[in-house]
Parts: C-alpha cells; structure tokens; sequence
C-alpha cells in the first residue's frame, strides 16, 4: 500500500494501521482525485490519545506565548501555501477557488487562528475569579488530555478539523487536537496537517500538538471519543453519524459538542411583505442558494400567513429558484442525501413548486428546489416536515393565521438561528411580540430583517443552539474567546499558596489587561 | 389511600396518580415516621411538565424583580417554621438538630435562596456580552421549559429538591423547578415545598413554580429527565440510579449536571507529616467521621509515602477512628452500601485498620472505618480500590516513593477535591511541583493544607469536577451566580432592534451596575 497518504501520529507521517482505503472524488467531474487515504484502526487512535495525553503535559509546561507563537506561525504558512490550498480544496470540494475559498474562507480561518492566539496570551478565555474573604480563586484550564475534533464537509478550511474554529478553541485552551480529517477533503485537511506541524516544529511546540488520521469505523471513532485520556471532542457534520459518536462520549461521562443539523426558520410577518416583499424575495433566493445551500445556517424553513402577498413572493421565489443557475454539491452523497430528504419532504405533504429532481449542475448537484406547505399540513407531521434537505433546499410554511404560525413554531425543534422580519412602521409588533418568545427559546441567534446566513467571527455570536441543532444550549461553536470554554475545565484553587497558584490568579494582575471578577467586581487591577 | 400524602402540581396539592407508596423511616429508631408517601406515575409527571412549560413562558413576562422577591420571601417563610422543619429534618435523617441541621444548614439555605435573589435581581448571570461592530449581543436566559431536581439524602435543607442550591439557582434564571423529592426525608421537602408554594402565592409567582412528586419508578424517572418540554436537570445522589438518568437525558439532547460520587484524595507529602503529623491525623479523622462520613467531600482516600511518620499517622489515626463515637446513617441502603463498599475493598487488598463492621451508633449505623493498602496493590485494582464508601471510611493508600505516589495519582477517577500537604519550610516544593499537574487535572477544587469537609457558598467554588465525580468538568453546584449557569441557554440577537432586546443588551445600561462584556472590556456603561 505504498501509495496510500500517511497519517500524522505523534510527530511523524507514518503508514496508518489501516483496515481499508478510500478514494475522494472531485465533485465536478465525478473523477477519483487519484488520491488513496487510510481507513484507520484503533491502534492508530490509541497511539495518537496516549500521544495527545503527554503532549498536553508538555504544553501546560510551556507557557502561554508559545501556544500563541504557534497558532500565529501557523497562519503565516496557510497564507504562504496558500495557492495550493485553494487548489486542492477546490478539486475536492467544488467551491469555487474565488472569492469563496482564496478570498473568504482562506481569510477567515487564518484570523480564526490569530483570534485564538490573542486568547492564548492575553488569557481572556480563562474567567479568573477570585473571592478574597475566603481566598477562593478559580479560572477555566485546559481538560489535561487531547481534544479529538471532527471536521464537516462544507467548510474545507474554516471548520477543518486541523485548522478551522475547534481546533483553534482547542489549542487555544492548551490542548493537542487529534483531528479526524472529513472524507469529503483529505488532501486540504493533509497539506493543513503539514503546515501545522511545521509551525509546532518552529516554534517549539511538541510535535503531537496536532496529528492526523483520515477515517474509522464507528467503533473505533466511537473509543476515540471515549478514551479515558481524552479530553473531550468537537464534532461537526451528520447527525446520524454524530448520535452515535454522542452516544459513546456521553456514555463515559466525556464532552462532546456537536453540531448536527439546522433547518433556520425565517418567519416573514405581513407588513415585512407589504412594505418589501419583492426584494425580501431575492434576499431569500440568495441566501439559500449561497454555496448550493451548503451551509449550516442555509434558510430552510420560511414562514409566512396566507394571503396574496404571500403567493407574490411563492411565484416570485419559485421563479428565481427555477432561473438561478444550479451549483455543484460537495459529495454524491449529499446529492443522495437531498433526493432522500426531498422525498421525506414530499412524503409527508409538501408540493414541488420548483426542482426536486436530481442533476441540473456540473457535476454532483440537485435541481434549485422550493417546497410548500400549509400550516395545519405541516402540524400534522411536524417531524418529517424539519428533515433537514442539505443543500439548495427549502420549504414555505404557509399558515392561516398567527394562532397557526405560532402553533408551528411551537412544534419548531432546536435551530442554530431563527428569523423575524417585520415591518418599519410597527404594523407587525403584536406578531412579533406573540412569536419571539416561542421562537426565541428554539434557536442560538435570533435576527431581525436579515438571513441568518453570515456567521460573524466576534465574541458575541453564538453558532449553537438547543438540541438538535447542536448537543448543548449553552455553548458556541464561533466567536473567540467564548468557544474556547468548550475545552476546557474549572479549575479551583482552596487555600493554595499564592506562588504555587496559575499567574492569573495570584495577587498582581499578570499583564495589567486581564479583566479578574475580584469579589464580583471585574477588575484589571491587582488584589487587594 | 387517603392517608398518602399528596403530591404538589401546578399549584393544588393533589392525590397522586401513585402505583405505589412508601414509608420512611427514623434512622435512630428504624421505626416509620407514620407517614406514607406516594410512588408517581407518568401521568403525574407529564402534568407537572406540562404546567412547568406554560410557568416558564409566564415568569419570561413577569420580570426579574418578582423572581427575587419569590427567593426572598421563601427565606423568610422557611425561616419562620425552622422549628417544625428542624424537628421533621432530624427525625428523617438523624442528623443532629442543632448545631447541624438549625445552625448551619438551614442558614446556609436560605443564604443561598438570598444569594440567588440578588442574582436574579443584579442580573450578574446573564453575562452580557456585545459587539458594537457587528450590533450582535448575547446573554444567556431561562431554558423555557421546567427544570426537574432530583436532591440526595445527605442535605435535607441545603441540597433539597424544592430549597437548595440546584433549586435556587434554577429559580434564579427563570425556571420553574419540578422537584423529585429524595425517599429518605419526604417530610422535610413536603414542608419546604409547602412555604415555596406560599412564597409563590405572596410574590404573585405562577403556582406552577415550584411542583413536588416523592417518587417514581426508573421509567418514569427517565421520562421527565428526556420530556421534550422539559428545560434540564440537576441531579445529586448515587452513580447508579444517576446514570439511568443521564443515558436518557443524554439521547434527548437534554442537559443534565450531576453529582454522583467522589472520594477526594488527600496527598500528606512527608515533610508535613515531620512538622504536624499528630495534628494532621487529628485534622483527618475529624473531617473524616464529620456527619458520619456522609458528605459529597468527604477525604475517603489519604496518600502518603512509607516511612515511621507515616506508621505513626496510620496508629494515631486508627486510635482515633476505633474510640470515637460512631454516627447515625442518613438510611438503611446507606449502611448496606457501607457493608458491600468495604467488602469490595477487602476483597481487593486492603487491610482493615479499624472497624470494618455494621453497628456501632445508635440506629442505622457502620463503625468507623480505617482501610490501608500499598501503592503496588491498588495500581493492581484502581477500579476496585476507588469504589465509594459513602460514610465513616477512608482509605490509607501508602506508596514505596514519589515515582509510585505519582503513578497513583494518574490511576484517580475524576473526583470533587483534591488536597495536598505539605511542610512550611519548601522541603515538599519538589514533590508538590510533581504530584500538582496530575492531580489538578483530577478533580475541581485543588486545596493546600486543608481538608475537604468545608464548602464555602461564593462565586469562585467549584463544586464539580471531571466525571464521574460529576457529568461535565465545566460546571460548578455550589456558589452564586456561577451554578446558574447551568440552567441556561445562551442566547444571541443579530441585528435585533433595539427596543425589542432584553434590558440588559440595550445600549443603555439598565441598573448602571450591570457589568457587560462591551467589545471585548468589562464595563459598568452605556454602549456608545
């Protein structure tokens, strides 16, 4: 199996103890790349978490700067190999190479990584929080084993598992990622892994900071996840495979966050319609065509009353839907995966107003395809009626009245996002105020008169959401330092003499910057 | 049945729909208290869910300031029956009436109700978080649906189910709790829970704030903890029953904290034992037989090195659990767990220094309990040798030299504490300096020259720890505002007008003494 890739283990690309080998395909010719990458067994795993578990050790000795020396060297040469990044991510995945993956993912992810290293050194992430009366101090630390992180398919870079925003939430907080490459992008996800480790070797950092293998069997990825030394996993991608990964980690009392799956209900109240619905049409158009429908906060789902200016907007929205050129998808796969969603869709009640077929775009692809059903149809089923169609997808809730939408919302699972679009002159208030707070409680981030398509990188956003948009209410998977407190643990600090405490909480503030809750007061000050 | 207590839903103390009954028992006469309490079914359950759901949306619109004066008020009526709940608290459990159960712990409760109360006054927990760049904003905000807590046996008052710590700081962020009150002291949560209703009634609370069920059977149990109305769980109480819950709770995607078992090594490195062995073996056995032993934190596991310090400490200490006074146990199952906990340790080679046998005290009783074993016996069963005596036992673990003591400490399941002492003169900086990073990733509270026993109520405590001393190593059960959030979601508004934010995003600072994360600084201002 000479011509099989290597994996990353604890320093070294060495042959994987593999079980089997897999070839991805470019999406746009339906072509093998002429890649073969290895199915690894649990040997490889367990070499990787007994790695991981001594390089976290290592790290917790080293310092902070040298975690953030690493992440920032580690943008320089993204940027420095950068062509050829784009090239293989756009033979693997289809984006195109501009402006999507040079020009916005590229970017976003080397800022992603220097975010991270200003959280590593100023020490933002770690919450000191000091009470003097009884010499309580406490802050956030790194989990003291290796964080496995399970990069999805439709961010190469961004979200990749050895690059994109868990990784560097990961290493940020002082943990080794063992990053489970997405089969969908292996080359992208090798040459990210070779960048990686040049930066741990220029800058000192230990070697299995990060490693790499490629694919497993559920059992093996579900022991990855369980491990006793591992610290605790981030997971983005299918919710079928990802229920079974949660299953295993939750089992052994280990942290798993996930994202799995969001259908982004968008509810447009009448006056929003009556004031602009034409353009609210395009808006909508294009926010869920963006990246053939490819994203994790794609408008799946609108919400409308009855009436003629709701069949305005179908016609219109059903018109650009069947005009808009048809995008290449990431993976046959999730072309299967939409012509099965559809079905589902279909199957319960909702009528084709445009596509719903496969083909129409160069390669994997599925026709520009919009759904419609009424309310009380929709409460029927309300389950197979959110099946989540990934990709250039989505379905109009027609209702008969705000007793009814608020009922469907009612019945909305938990959504990473949540829309209201509403008029300028306050004729849609009482709506909004009837359905925000049903709507608000099902979804991560709630947004007025925009698509929830923009996903921010500020500390703010939170890219989460209720079960099962993601596994956990209460944490974000976007926005430095907030995601960072996913891998980590409290860490308490009772009577401990002052030298033998972390630097952020002894007496004197470490940088003079770090904001310390003092005896619930936040402070840059020192104690006392 | 009309001699069956009634269970509290949605306001009215009702008949149970019950398929079954108990009676608890005195544990210092093992006679029946003479009152017999209801096992619920389903039905009662999801009546409660149900009206737990349309109290959270009521509460979302009554304001913050009724929730604070709702905790004020059930302080103060809890006070004004002290007496009478005092008097049912030690019937039930046997623990002494006073300094206990009125000079401590009822303080302590309605502290915490207090603490909990300016909290959800001050708003302190909600973390305001806001971007002017971007206009997003986050906080974090009720769940939406009830929170069910499940109280253990060991703090009728601070940790009961309707009153305690997980109770108040669910309250605190807007949900109403459904209390799963613990079989050992139904009485003393039927009281609590009576004053909680009353508290609502005053306050102008939805009735459904506070409801109260004694019992169900696993099913059941399973059912409220993975309902898709209901919010989340706390749970404090044994590993067994615990992780029924949680492989529920876990599948529904429902959050769930737990605090399930915990033997909170205390490492005596040897310079400490050269200048205060006696004093040390004093300090431990006190904490030790404290309660009977029946605290989450109780020290259930010593690690020395060998040496005559250290035989002295093991005769002083065995001396000292021998011609003590032997405790009450809080029930029944708690002597049995102590019998078959001890027989596992036993059998897998530790050595009975002292006790070892049922009886002793008055009532429910185990005498107290010394147990040794060698650092090469216990790296040949860990599993076996870390099984929690829940009681007055602790183990002697005595290790050849600090390479075997360090080996030890990397066999230690996740637990509450973990304390270390060590001599004043710098002679045990070395060893500390080893033994410090492995145990600091073991455990949530790190002490230095103190025993466990004491848990102080303040922002900075953390009473949690890596599993399966809890089920999440980034939480804390114990201390104001910072356990509460656990019982919530965050929350983000993008783009959000203004005047439809919650008060604490808006620009204006709404109290003036809110402290928000503004751009990335801490800040008692107005945005802008």
């Amino acid at each position: 199996m000479s011509d099989v890739q290597p994996i990353l283990i604890a320093g070294t690309w060495r042959p994987a103890d593999a079980e089997g080998t897999f070839e991805p395909k470019n999406p746009a010719t339906k072509e093998p790349t002429g890649e073969v990458y290895p199915v690894s067994t649990l040997k490889d795993v367990e070499e990787a978490i007994e790695a991981a578990a001594v390089a976290a050790e290592q790290i917790a000795e080293m310092g902070d700067e040298i975690v953030a020396s690493f992440l920032e060297r580690f943008a320089e040469r993204i940027e420095a190999r950068a062509d050829e990044l784009v090239a293989m991510a756009n033979a693997e995945s289809g984006l195109p190479a501009s402006p999507r993956l040079a020009g916005i993912e590229l970017p976003r992810t080397t800022d992603q990584l220097r975010q991270a290293a200003t959280a590593a050194r100023n020490r933002s992430w770690t919450m000191p929080n000091i009470d003097t009366g009884s010499n309580i101090r406490s802050l956030y630390g790194a989990l003291g084993g290796g964080v496995a992180v399970f990069g999805p398919n439709n961010f190469p870079f961004a979200f990749n598992s050895v690059a994109g925003g868990d990784f560097a939430a990961a290493i940020a907080a002082g943990n080794p990622v063992i990053g489970k490459g997405n089969s969908s992008h292996p080359g992208t996800t090798r040459l990210l892994a070779e960048e990686a480790l040049g930066a741990a070797e220029d800058t000192g950092m230990p070697k299995a900071t990060v490693q790499l293998i490629y694919r497993t069997n559920h059992e093996v990825g579900a022991r990855l996840v369980s491990h006793p030394k591992i610290g605790a996993t981030g997971y983005t991608g299918s919710r079928g495979a990802g229920l079974v990964l949660k299953e295993a980690a939750d089992k052994a009392g280990k942290p798993i966050y996930m994202e799995l799956s969001s259908i982004n209900p968008v509810v447009i109240l009448p006056g929003a319609l009556v004031e602009r619905g034409e353009e609210l049409a395009g808006e909508f158009t294009t926010s869920c065509l963006m990246g053939t429908g490819q994203f994790c906060t794609n408008p799946g789902v609108i919400l409308m009353l009855k009436g003629a200016n709701t069949d305005t907007f179908v016609q219109a929205t059903s018109a650009q839907f069947s005009e808009a050129p048809v995008g290449t998808m990431l993976t046959e796969a999730v072309e299967n995966g939409m012509e099965r969603s559809v079905g589902t869709l279909k199957g319960a009640g909702a009528e084709v107003l445009a596509g719903g077929e496969r083909g129409g775009g160069k390669g994997f692809s599925f026709q520009n395809t919009l759904l419609k059903v009424d309310g009380a149809t929709f409460l029927k089923d309300p389950e197979a009626l959110q099946e989540e169609a990934f990709g250039n997808e989505s379905l109009l809730i027609i209702a008969d009245d705000m007793d009814q939408a608020v009922e469907v919302t009612r019945h909305f699972e938990g959504n990473l996002t949540g829309c209201i679009y509403s008029d300028s002159k306050g004729e849609d208030e009482p709506h909004y105020r009837r359905i925000e707070p049903v709507l608000r409680k099902k979804v991560g981030r709630l947004l007025n008169d925009k698509m929830p398509t923009g996903v921010a990188v500020v500390p703010s956003m939170n890219h989460g959401g209720p079960y099962p948009a993601t596994g956990h209410p209460g944490f974000t998977a976007v926005g430095l330092p907030s995601s960072i407190s996913r891998f980590a643990m409290l860490e308490c600090y009772d009577n401990v003499r002052e030298h033998r405490l972390p630097a952020e909480l002894r007496d004197q503030n470490p940088s003079g910057a770090l904001w310390r809750l003092i005896d619930q007061q936040w402070s840059q000050g020192d104690v006392g």
